[in-house]
């Protein structure tokens, strides 16, 4: 499909792309470039705020950890430089000694981490809710009593939540079904974990604070590149006695990286103001998206229980090339189409604010115009 | 249920099951005892068919592997003490440094060994076909690619098929569909392993022999215990290099028995002439089988694919402790009922072998009387 | 140098080994053969001795933990088909989550289980006293600080000693010793483990009762074949908490036998008495051996911290062949040279109780008379 | 001891290491600040030096892997983000089905990366040369023998060599000892990994070229930030074969960062001419020694078989406090006393050559004055 667009757009799009009054309809946070992140750094360095640390221990690092334990309401936390490792040291963990935990099979853990979980710690991933968002109580039970009558006992674990779930669209969990989930679990003695990478989606989208979902599980693990602007990195928080020592693990895996704070800093500058500032801009989207469906031959269609993720219908009459060119023009960057056109996923993040929706509006108008 | 017989009953129960003029529709071997056990033992020892090995090497239990490969067609065979010993270090050897292996969901390996290959080998299992007796070549398919698409590869290392499937009666696959899967994954180079611990009830069912089934796998496993009359043992025959030097991971694992041999002599003499003489009770059986269906209130129903167990459908008029009794008097055992009379699962044994179909056939058409 | 022997030799060494009137300086108990084995099967059977168990749940299986348990003092234990899985799944039990496991250099478990540890259950071995019997207790504090001021974290899980020392002539920790590391093992947390496959040749050679021993560890593994006439099998005793649900962990292992009933009853038959059997051996043995060093020519030299294994000096001008055959015609058998000669190892077991001492005295003096 | 300076010294320790002028007797690189780390950045973006990666792969990190394929003879190379995960994956990768790895008992591996190999990946780790920098081929020909006649097989899968030593001063191995070990690997099919964190450092001191070290090994890693200045990060270079693919393993690790292409960049920069520059460093360091040797009161001493690690011997009569500030006065900066005083070991690195020789020795013999 990319072929069909002229190098011009191409151009174009790269351009707008780094440009830092586009609106990026693409990611969930701002587009980074190396350049912004080098006169970021610089900035923090001048501010003083990029403080050494001892191969992932104190100095920014920390900061950064103290931070995410307050944002999340938990005690304590610990700097990962993936997400990956931040799930399956938090499994590992609560695990113990047995060898079951149940997970989506949805679920970035059971489709992308290469069977981890299997391969290097001896743990049985259990996957409910076949291609759905999220599994049933039912199925849950299920489970958790078939690890106990089998021939020989399994007895789950850990329960990993993964919410929104990036594979089925951003889709959440509905909070009620999150609290049946984790009381139950509570009364078993299971313990919970949530797969929170994109919890600031979530909450934007549904209202509920993160201190509200993060209150339900044991462990939360956040992402730290998707939106807050570093290059790479996840925390994940939980109990103090659930995070101390956890850096041994960390070590062992091969995380145990060397002056981490440059990054961690960014992290953490990230953060600052996050919530609020994303809040504006879903609730900005959400304002816009009601325009956008006046236009004719526009539709924004939502997601049941969505989160920042939505469906761009365009008529079949309005064209593809001129649709997306104008748009750019205008310093609105779309989803190059993928072969589902005219179904584009868009998705919201805080460019959303860089202009006015009455500029955002006129500019789809003038696109949606059939030439 | 047990309760509703009388004392008399269950003594005479237990009698019956002992004496070697019953027929007994339990298990698909004939009932042991410690003092027919001995016996055997005490003939073989007179003559000279036991001869020591050294922890589980040499001697009878070299007999034995060698009298197994044989009669699968295969180069090489090694004896384990379990079925789930057999199949967890055929799996482990096949897949190698691969950490995938698809099986049937309903499949021994599956449910009934404790996630020993993930919990002892880091090996993951992908379940198929969810409560059927077997997965289709789509499902198949699907799960091979799905092995090398993910963000992390982990090809898939072997196959494992159950046939005869214990949890779904004793249900097998046809063998088009044997022979569809074992190619494409011939054609992948993906290691085939037969769970076969019934095989002869398998291929005196389908009238395929137990050689052309074997032939389509790399490696096959056989009980010992089930229906060859020794207290327990599995032997595991595939490839010369595939079984060679296996002997130091049974050892690992912790079965590296000393004196295995009285209980490989007794599996040898249980394997001597069964092929034919099962051959003879199924054929008998289906006969028998034909007659019963002519009594008023009695229906021998056979599954579909289905191997050595059918189910007995008794009309509700019947009086479930006459019809007991009056057979067991007979010296024709049943299964005790379950729960889910009028309908047991009977299974077909050399057993059947012991009364003629026209006693049979009387003793049942008595004990069908409405009184 | 077997080759040495005339094929009468051969011939006559072999018929001694099974005649129930000679002594058998090899092995730690008495020789056992399928007929000898079977005979006592028999008389078992028909004593009603033999009750059958569920896949080595119950019947006689639970009679010989029983009795085991209260032979070693300890609330409850369990069979295993061998004792390389009775020492993998004790040390796995006892190490939970942690990863380290101390023992000696010359051990079983390190040297001849495979690496089973590491291998399957993801353990590291931290052998001490290389190429000792024992190690020092400054070697344990050193290796319990090293495990935890390493740049990651490794705790010591647990502690094994094996004592007698196969490797080591069957040398033992002298009481004072084990009691020094299973003090400090205590003050630290750490669960100690005793592979005491050996344990009444330790107590006998010692004068120290069996349950002083194991009341010292956590857990202790006691052997079933080596001298109490079962073919193969032992069991693990050791707290309530520690042993149940590890049958769990036996299946998953490969090792839930069905009809394990039969092996176990030889067990528990060949348990009764036998340490005053033992022990009565054992005293005669010294007295024994006190007598054949006032033989010209011969002597018998006992191991610093020995049990039941001696050396046999034997002087250059006694010929060999003289010697072993005028042995065997009284009913005597020597191990055979292996190229150590002229100094063999001999091992106490109750067949010395089958000829009086004067008698061996007489046989020995015979043979050492230089011709 | 530290107490013992005035904050004055502290202070101006801090400055001076900062110093771009300053001769830093202290680690194997240029000490980075984040101001001159962000600064190279800079430099490198506006160059158009920083091309973005995908989660590793591609980019900055693709470019900077070619170059230290390059650098070492090797056909390929990966990224990872720290050493501990190139030992692991290649260990691992080498190793394959079989599960023992020999390597030295000084190692990193072994001391410093948690019991990774065995908790991670099943693999037991063999450690030779105990308390030395490097065991003897006789060691190795006794590990691989014992490996192949214990009751278990459990050949030798891999073996690793670390060299220069860390935790032995950077001791190095004998050109000779490395290639009788590797010789001897080659002839038994045993591959061979270089641990060469600093093979720089080794080169320089022995005159013998990083390639012809690499050359006799399949693998070799080398570590990006103890003297390339980038923040952390590792290349590990092999065989295509061997290296392909092994992204997958990376990312289930947890370790397949996103954006890693800024840590990258700063890696390649400082490969840039790097062997020349320290070669100079190295030659210089040896002219200087020459000449510090002949200050009353001083001695450099190298190590047997040493790399760029130095002791410095300063008579007693010298005043720490004095000789120190004189020094830092001067731009030079030693190791703070650790108790060792008066025999701390210095490094060599570039910074050596930031003044003259002539300016260095005047600087420490007005600082050995006797006062």
């Amino acid at each position: 499909m990319t072929d069909s667009y002229s190098p011009h757009i191409a151009d174009l799009r790269s351009i707008k792309l780094d440009d830092p009054q586009s609106v990026v309809f693409l990611g969930d946070g701002e587009p980074q470039t190396a350049k912004s992140t080098i006169e970021r750094l610089r900035a923090l360095e001048a501010d003083g705020r990029l403080e050494p640390d001892n191969y992932s221990l104190g100095g920014s690092v920390l900061a950064l950890e103290r931070r995410v334990a307050d944002e999340l309401g938990k005690e304590m936390a610990i700097w990962m430089p993936t997400g990956t490792l931040a799930n399956h040291l938090a499994l590992k963990r609560h695990a113990g000694i047995k060898s079951r935990v149940v997970l989506q099979e949805q679920s970035h853990i059971y489709q992308d981490e290469g069977d981890a979980l299997s391969r290097l710690s001896g743990i049985t991933a259990i996957p409910l809710g076949h291609g759905q968002p999220y599994f049933t109580l039912e199925e849950l039970k299920s489970a958790l009593l078939q690890s106990v009558t089998g021939r020989v006992l399994n007895p789950v674990g850990a329960i990993s939540i993964e919410s929104p779930v990036r594979r089925q669209a951003g889709q959440v969990l509905p909070l009620d079904q999150m609290r049946a989930i984790t009381k139950l679990c509570n009364e078993e003695g299971i313990p919970t974990h949530l797969d929170g990478a994109r919890i600031y989606m979530m909450s934007a989208a549904t209202g509920i604070p993160v201190r509200e979902y993060s209150s339900l599980f044991d462990s939360v693990y956040l992402s730290m590149y998707k939106y807050f602007g570093a290059p790479f990195g996840a925390v994940l928080a939980g109990p103090s006695e659930f995070i101390e020592g956890m850096f041994h693990d960390r070590r062992m895996f091969g995380s145990g990286l060397s002056s981490a704070y440059l990054i961690a800093g960014l992290s953490l500058n990230g953060i600052e103001g996050f919530a609020d500032h994303y809040q504006n801009a879903f609730d900005k989207a959400t304002s816009l998206f009601i325009e956008l469906n006046r236009i004719p031959g526009l539709t924004v269609r939502a997601f049941e229980n969505g989160s920042n993720i939505f469906e761009l219908l365009i008529d079949h009459e309005i064209s593809e090339c001129h649709f997306t060119k104008t748009l750019l023009e205008a310093g609105i960057v779309l989803p190059l189409p993928d072969g589902n056109w005219p179904v584009p996923v868009i998705r919201v993040n805080t460019t959303i604010l860089r202009q006015s929706n009455s500029d955002i509006v006129r500019a789809f108008a003038g696109a949606a115009t059939v030439t």
